[in-house]
């Protein structure tokens, strides 16, 4: 016991000089904006456009996926400072990569800033799998072992780092390198280090718990075009937006279709989940596919996802003694996979063999990545009991 | 008993294929996105503006309805997921309507998006008048009934359809065609269905819920301006946004003070409801009133509706035995009903007989439609209990 | 008491007929909008551009600042309803105030909307002192008394009024004139009103509303860099945006560490406070910081706000015997005041004598002005019982 103190207190010292160091790298590093022109022109407005969809995507990084994770009852102040703090880790240090090694395709400011967002997105959904599950500073320890991970493989798969993949791999809205990614990468960490205490607990959720996971849900729903057309041309805006509706509006129907079918009843958790699964499938293909193919890939997503969490989850779960908190292999890993096949059949001119080399080389970077960042989490303590506030946080029960 | 089960799966069938044949039609049928410049061009960027508005609209349509309607207490996961339903069965049927039937004014793609969600609005509305008392599947059949209705009437007042009015009618924000036409239909489906026992059952909020209830609620309020400024001129977005707001800041103070003359104490679902009604009155008026008449008439719609739900309310419900169960006559019918007329005296140049014609139609259609659909609706099964979520989701009580 | 309730109807009078006086002086007394060049132009894009920023900042003032106060256990309908009340009475207000004595520098309609929403924000700041111990009018009435105060301290910090300051004081997000004067202000009032009665009831929270609270935060949190680059010319927001968010990261960062090494264990109220004193401090260099100062701030702010929170508070409040209820001197009043002062460190070219009178005028004005706002409200009645609903809400236990 003792010496789990002691650990834990070493981190914390380890995660505060972390955090100075890169205040201080921040500080000195020469990392300076971009210089911009002055005066109003129409690249200054695009650029403020772009910058409107970054703030969307900011209200989904932690008004959306924080509540989403709200469903679980007694771990709610937990899961959204754990959101907090994950998202406070990654931005600044996906900055810091892109000072340092960024190098040649400087982009902008707000691009660089799109792109760290895009990689707090892929390092939360990486955090549902094992959420409850880890101690506060065990977040930013998480966060601090992905963002090299998920940087690494976006430097491969999209900008042809070590020459591993030749041609383009298309991902507009980041079905493999966000969202597979992360659910691959959390699947791993949960492989690593799921106790059978953990596998014992049962996860609940109640009638508020609920009602806040669907008000996270919706608002992913809402501001998901902002993400998929984050970085795209004025131009190719309208038709990107409405393809991802479209898709959501295929995954919300047929997750609702799915889930009485096989559960008899509705279920809340699949609304608030396998809806969105559409947003996650049209990632790849968003600013490509006609508006029924969008729609089709939504409906198929759903479907998708509302089985796994249906059917697939409990036997996965009793089959491995793993847990997945938040099912995000069933409403990323899944959908996401099914989202980056999609592309090689409905984008034209496309490089099947690069698409499928991008793909498997991000299930092999997640997967081992995840599967070593758990063993070194697991080193420095664990909680008492999972799923619940009181073991970190004041007042609660 | 039987025979309802074997009507409820028949439906459910008819339902899935209704979905399956949207997804062949959207894919085989034509529906193609409008062609865009390629480029930054000062339209582009416009166009991405009205995008900007149309996301707002969609946290308005997801978080705003469906949270104000989750002050039904023990019925919040289903008024959260009906408003799921409704919006992603109105947006493909509206797209699909303006593929088939837009023909000539093809006005692009983020219009359209725009058109479609006004109609979702409308349909939200109108389900909030039968809200607790339908069967998930009926909330989808209710949108299958709604969307072509609406149109028609879209249609009718808004492009001079069938000849049948002559000169223009001033709706930009929808007074008349969104929330005036929602309330109605959606009385008209609640006075053909009602039963006996829905009147009976009492409709409770309690602390949680009403909280929510003001979440969705300002969620409304502070996008309104986007909803009403969706379709206008850049230049002209400046004048009807303040307006839009200043509409509501009247309504919201003078419900505070209506609400404790006429109650004794404050309500907060006249605070939640009745605050909005500046932003349904001033819909036709938004980009033409000066600030002053914005400001007046959102304190008489505030007035209006507060009186509506304190008093006319528990008066109309009694005397017709017809469960209106958020009120929406209150908050959309009257307040709608007032900007529509208010148009003719604020707006120089208008057409007071168009104006009117408009107005009278839209009743017309609303009424009758709603009356046939709700008895479409009835013919299709009945749930066992009203107002509550345990009859068809997983968990609850 | 019979003296009481006379009172309080004089009050309400007096309210109602201000509120009409009001609406006469919109309709009649010359407000006219700003005419606009027809057509799409860049500046009309760049004015729209400007409406979203206002836009988000409602989402701020509203869904933000009111559910950050719904952490009173008991008191979540009242705090949204003075939430509502205190904006939609200070927008108008500073809209006539620019009206007629904005004169000379008519700065267009959405910059007047964006000043107001300024005001009001600082309003909100303000009453977040005295929550839960004023009745609903009281709020209204502390908005009328407010807002002419804070509209003159902006005109002698900003635009050189009474020429008191001379030089120019840097505070493009307002860390000194909304922050500071918020908050100080605040601390004024309820130095003037606090009873021993509500020196000694216990404000509590529960696990629904710390969540409530943590949804607010998010809000704010998210929207937060268009708070600071509302005015700010298109060229300059990417910098100034990426400034806000790592001052963010910054001071969430350092909250959760300050946090635990002062209490022991995590306090959501200072996840949901504290996080957000980054945003406050780097208000003043938002625009003119590199990144790693912005960070630096960030940091500094949020040990600031905790060790405020977790370690002045209780020692005030028992010194004093004044409640705070909201702790807005920890949130906004330190951290304004530390953002104010960084300023003469980080500007390159300030006047450091403007700065610093700028930031004195500020605390005299606010002090003074509260103190006397705080007599006046006190004269006009009591609550009976503070930081509870049911004494003025239907339903309410």
């Amino acid at each position: 016991m003792n010496n789990r103190r002691e650990a834990a207190s070493r981190l914390t010292t380890l995660l505060l000089s972390t955090l100075l160091l890169t205040t201080l790298l921040l500080a000195i590093g020469g990392v300076a904006y971009a210089a911009e022109m002055p005066g109003i022109s129409l690249a200054a407005l695009a650029n403020v456009q772009k910058y409107e969809r970054a703030i969307q995507i900011m209200a989904m990084l932690l008004v959306g996926f924080g509540f989403l994770m709200v469903f679980v009852r007694r771990y709610g102040r937990s899961a959204l400072t754990a959101t907090y703090l994950l998202v406070s880790v990654a931005l600044p240090l996906y900055f810091l990569k892109e000072s340092y090694f960024g190098l040649a395709k400087s982009a902008g400011t707000i691009d660089t800033l799109i792109l760290a967002e895009f990689a707090a997105a892929s390092l939360l959904i990486c955090a549902g799998a094992v959420l409850g599950r880890l101690k506060m500073h065990q977040y930013l320890l998480l966060g601090i072992l992905f963002v090299p991970f998920y940087a690494l493989n976006e430097w491969i798969v999209l900008n042809g780092g070590l020459g591993l993949i030749t041609g383009t791999v298309v991902d507009t809205g980041g079905s493999i390198v966000i969202h597979a990614f992360g659910a691959i990468f959390g699947l791993g960490v949960a492989a690593s280090m799921t106790t059978q205490q953990e596998y014992e607990t049962a996860i609940e959720s109640d009638e508020t718990s609920d009602r806040y996971s669907l008000l996270g849900s919706m608002v992913l729903w809402v501001f998901w075009p902002s993400f998929c057309a984050a970085l795209v041309a004025p131009a190719d805006v309208p038709k990107t937006a409405v393809n991802v509706i479209l898709a959501l509006c295929g995954s919300t129907l047929a997750t609702y279709f799915a889930s009485v079918r096989l559960r008899g009843k509705v279920s809340a958790a699949d609304m608030a989940n396998a809806a969105l699964a559409g947003g996650v499938a049209i990632g790849s293909t968003c600013a490509f596919a006609a508006p029924g193919i969008a729609f089709a890939i939504g409906i198929l997503a759903g479907v998708l996802s509302t089985f796994g969490f249906a059917v697939i989850q409990a036997k996965l779960t009793s089959w491995t003694k793993r847990v997945d908190t938040c099912g995000v292999f069933y409403l990323h890993g899944l959908p996401g996979l099914l989202g980056g096949i999609a592309a090689m059949a409905v984008v034209s001119g496309i490089s099947p063999g690069a698409q499928l080399a991008g793909i498997l080389v991000t299930i092999l970077i997640a997967a081992i990545a995840g599967l070593i960042s758990g063993k070194v989490i697991a080193l420095l303590g664990r909680r008492s009991v999972p799923y619940v506030d009181s073991e970190e946080f004041e007042g609660a029960v």
